[in-house]
């Protein structure tokens, strides 16, 4: 694996409700057998409609009293579709950190404003990135016949280190990590720390082409040789084997 | 920036103190303007003289306690080292997770004892990694004429999330952050919160194709058009900017 090719996805359509991502993709790009295909986050949500009009939602004094809390001044039914997609609050001052229900922790559970198309409807993250991934890899095998990996991505923040980078949130016919423990070094040390976490890294690989505002929402990466299967979730750090808190 | 290309420079000799990497990358890889050079900080610290033998370290009283806490039982010579390049210990039962002089946080303050060859030598991470990186340039300049951007890498744990990825220590002639606040996205909406962290998403790009065992310390990614110029330092959040903890 000395080399590698990232391309986006050309002329895909605008993504509704209930459009099926796996067919859009196959009739759009020309895929290898282990290509690995980045879908932002966002068109997957759409397509599942993971979305929440404002106008049906009602405040808390919790959400009202947060949303003055924060640098940009939020609509506090924002803060509460927020609060609902949460199961713990880690920061509720200037902005809001949350863990959503399938651990990720990241800014306001995933819920995002922009690129929707109405002003007020938010799109929330997918119910199981994984599921949802799993799917899209389904759907282009029984379309193409073609075995790719998938990976559904979104920009997470990162305490101690400043800007957004992409990352995987569900991951379907690929390894999510790299277990290198045991494998000798080239000096033949035993590298017994080193779990690699590739997934995030194609996740972030991707996002160099996806350049939020360039509607580049689906990258395909050709050229890895991943053999094995893992989840998004094998990403997710259990709470108690956190060692950095 | 629709597609990207990246490929490993191959038949670099191993690195020792001494060996300037400008030349030795020039002597290798044809570059263009406008590539982007990830370099492993291993082999910018070989080339640099930042190694310690630890036949040469005595170990404190605290290194020997720290040593018995630590998982993997690590010589406590070598967290001696580890304390000597740290301003701060964050953790240090189980895994010793420090910040370091420059402001990162991460485990054993990036020394690291594999792929130095003798076993008793552990490598330091650069003085500045950001000078570093501009050497870098600046020597490929000299000797090609050619402008390119370079990051020195290193691979990082997360909190919250498992594995670790590369991430940009040092960076030359390439921003470290974009920051796209204030610019509309597709739907015209001002996208208020989104800096990203690009020399972090280009060193996990690279971090693909070095894959640590295989022996390619730098690989070249072609195919952006970044504009400007920043440092490693620019991705470092303070510490009283750190909305997470």
């Amino acid at each position: 694996m000395n080399s590698l090719e990232l391309f986006a996805v050309e002329s895909l359509p605008e993504v509704h409700p209930g459009d099926d991502l796996g067919d859009l993709i196959s009739s759009k790009a020309n895929l290898k057998a282990a290509d690995v295909l980045v879908v932002a986050q966002k068109v997957v949500s759409k397509s599942e409609g993971k979305l929440r009009d404002l106008a049906t939602v009602v405040a808390s004094e919790e959400a009202t009293r947060i949303a003055g809390q924060l640098i940009n001044q939020p609509d506090p039914r924002l803060v509460q579709v927020i609060l609902d997609e949460s199961v713990r609050v880690i920061r509720s001052q200037r902005v809001l950190i949350t863990q959503t229900r399938h651990g990720f922790v990241c800014a306001n559970s995933g819920v995002d404003q922009s690129n929707v198309g109405e002003p007020d409807v938010v799109t929330l993250l997918p119910d199981d990135p994984d599921a949802s991934a799993l799917r899209i890899r389904e759907r282009i095998r029984y379309r193409t016949g073609v075995d790719v990996g998938v990976i559904v991505s979104d920009t997470f923040g990162r305490p101690w280190r400043l800007g957004i980078v992409n990352v995987a949130l569900g991951v379907a016919g690929l390894p999510a990590l790299i277990d290198l423990r045991g494998t000798p070094d080239d000096a033949g040390r035993d590298m017994h720390a080193t779990v690699l976490a590739v997934a995030d890294d194609l996740a972030s690989a991707a996002g160099l082409v996806m350049r939020k505002t360039a509607r580049a929402p689906v990258v395909v990466i050709r050229g890895l040789e991943l053999q094995g299967d893992g989840h998004g979730r094998d990403l997710v750090r259990p709470a108690a084997e956190d060692l950095f808190r």
